[in-house]
C-alpha cells in the first residue's frame, strides 16, 4: 500500500489518534471501503482471564469499521454506532481486525468487521464479528 | 459500598484485569444487576477531534454491562454480544458508565448502560447508551 | 390523547401503513419523543411453539421506534437500523410497545423501545428490548 | 433441495409457523448453517411510501438467521438477538434473505443475513443486513 495517497491519508489520520497510540495498533491496509487493523495483544490490554479484553476488541471493531466507511465516503468520518457479537475468546499473538462497507449512500455507509486472533505462526481464528454504520463529518 | 462483600467481589474482579488497570477506571458502584463505572478522561485516551475515543466508550459499556449481569447471575461471566449508540462526542473531564439488568435468566442477563460525560462542574451529558447479553460462566 | 393534533397526525400515517392495517396493531399513545402501539396476538402471528413470532415482536419495536423518533425529529422518518433481544417467549393476549427518544439531534433520533405481553388480566411481561436509530425524512 | 432430509424437516417446521403462512413466504434453500427464504411482495406488507415495511423486512431477516443457526445447531432453536441495518428502501417484486452461521458453538451460533430485493427481471439490490444469536432448545 506504499505510496498510495488515500492509504497514507488515512495512516496519518490513524496515527493521529492519541488511544490508537497508547494501544500500539497499526493499520495496514486501507482503501475506499476497507480498512484493516492490527494490534500485538501484550498483557496490558487482556481480562482477568489472559485473554484480550472485550473492549480492545470492540476499540479494533469500531476503528476499522471507522475508516472502511470513512474511506468509502471520501473523508472524515465517525461510527455512529456499531453491534459486536464475541466468538471465541481472543487468545493468540495478535488481533486482526477486517473491515468493509457493503453499502455507501451519500452521507453514511453501513459496514461489517470481522476480528481475528493470530497465533505465533500466523493461524487465524475468528474472535468477533461487528456491523455498524458510519457517517460522514461534514466539511 | 464499603463493607458490602457483593461489591469487595466485584471490585477484586475488576481490579485483576490489566485492560481496565492500564485506562485508569474505577468502579464505584455494583451489585446485584447494577454497576457504575468511572474513568478520568486524559489525553491518552481520545481520537484525533480531542473527544473521548469510540473505543473508550465501548469499553465502558463492555465492561458495566459485564458487571451489571454477571451480578445479577451471581458470579463470573462475559459480554456475549452488545450494541453500543454514540449520541455525543464525549468530551468533559470524566466518563461515567450506569448499566442495570433488566432481565435476567438462569444462564444469561440482558442489560442497558448509559454512558454520560461529566464537566469539571459535575454536570452529566448523555454521550452513549448500549445494549447486550451477558452470559455466566459455568462453574 | 384524543383532539391533539401530533397524536391525529401520527394516527394518521400509522394508518397509511398497510402492513399495521394488516396485522391489526394500534397507536395508543404518540407525542414528541414517545409511541406506544398495542397488537392483539391472534394465531396468524404465532411462531410453531404457540408464542408470538420474532418477526411480530420485531415489527412492534421497529415501528414504536419510528413513530417515537419520527415525532421526536417533527415529521416523517424511518428507521435506519436497531437491535432487538428478545428475553421471553412472548406469550398472552396482546402484545404492547413503547418508546422512547433518548437523544434527539437535527437529523436523527436515537431510541428504545420495551416490549411487553399482556396476560388477560392485563398483567404486562417483559418480553423483549430494542434500541435504534431514527432519521428524518428531508422535506 | 428435493429428497434432502435436512431440507424436507426444516420446510417442515418453517411450514409449522402461521405467521409464516399468512405472509406467504417460502424456504428455498436450507442446510447446516445456512438459510434462504422468499417473500413476494404485496401490497398488504408495505408501509405508507410503498415500500416493504421494515417489519416485513425484520421478519425475513429473524427467520433467516434462526433457520441457518438452528440448522447449525442440529435442531429447534429461536432467535436471541439481531441488529439490522435497513440500507435501502425494498421495493422490487420480491425480497430475498440469505442467512450463513459464522460461528457455531455447543449451545448458539452467530449468523449474518442479507436481504436483498428483487426486480420482475430477477436483479437483486441489498436493501438491508443484519446479525443475531441463535440458541439451541434443549431437548
Amino acid at each position: 500500500m506504499k505510496d498510495d495517497p488515500v492509504f497514507e491519508m488515512a495512516t496519518r489520520v490513524f496515527a493521529a489518534q492519541p488511544f490508537t497510540v497508547f494501544l500500539g495498533a497499526e493499520l495496514i491496509e486501507a482503501g475506499a471501503g476497507f480498512a484493516t487493523i492490527t494490534l500485538p495483544l501484550r498483557s496490558d490490554l487482556k481480562q482477568q482471564h489472559g485473554f484480550a479484553h472485550g473492549g480492545v476488541v470492540s476499540y479494533l471493531a469500531d476503528n476499522a469499521l471507522t475508516f472502511a466507511g470513512g474511506l468509502a465516503l471520501g473523508g472524515d468520518a465517525l461510527t455512529s454506532e456499531f453491534k459486536i457479537n464475541y466468538v471465541k475468546p481472543a487468545g493468540g499473538d495478535r488481533l486482526i481486525a477486517k473491515a468493509t462497507a457493503r453499502s455507501v449512500g451519500k452521507s453514511q455507509a453501513v459496514c461489517q468487521c470481522d476480528i481475528f486472533f493470530e497465533e505465533r505462526d500466523g493461524t487465524p481464528t475468528l474472535c468477533a464479528i461487528a456491523q455498524g454504520t458510519i457517517v460522514g463529518l461534514k466539511r
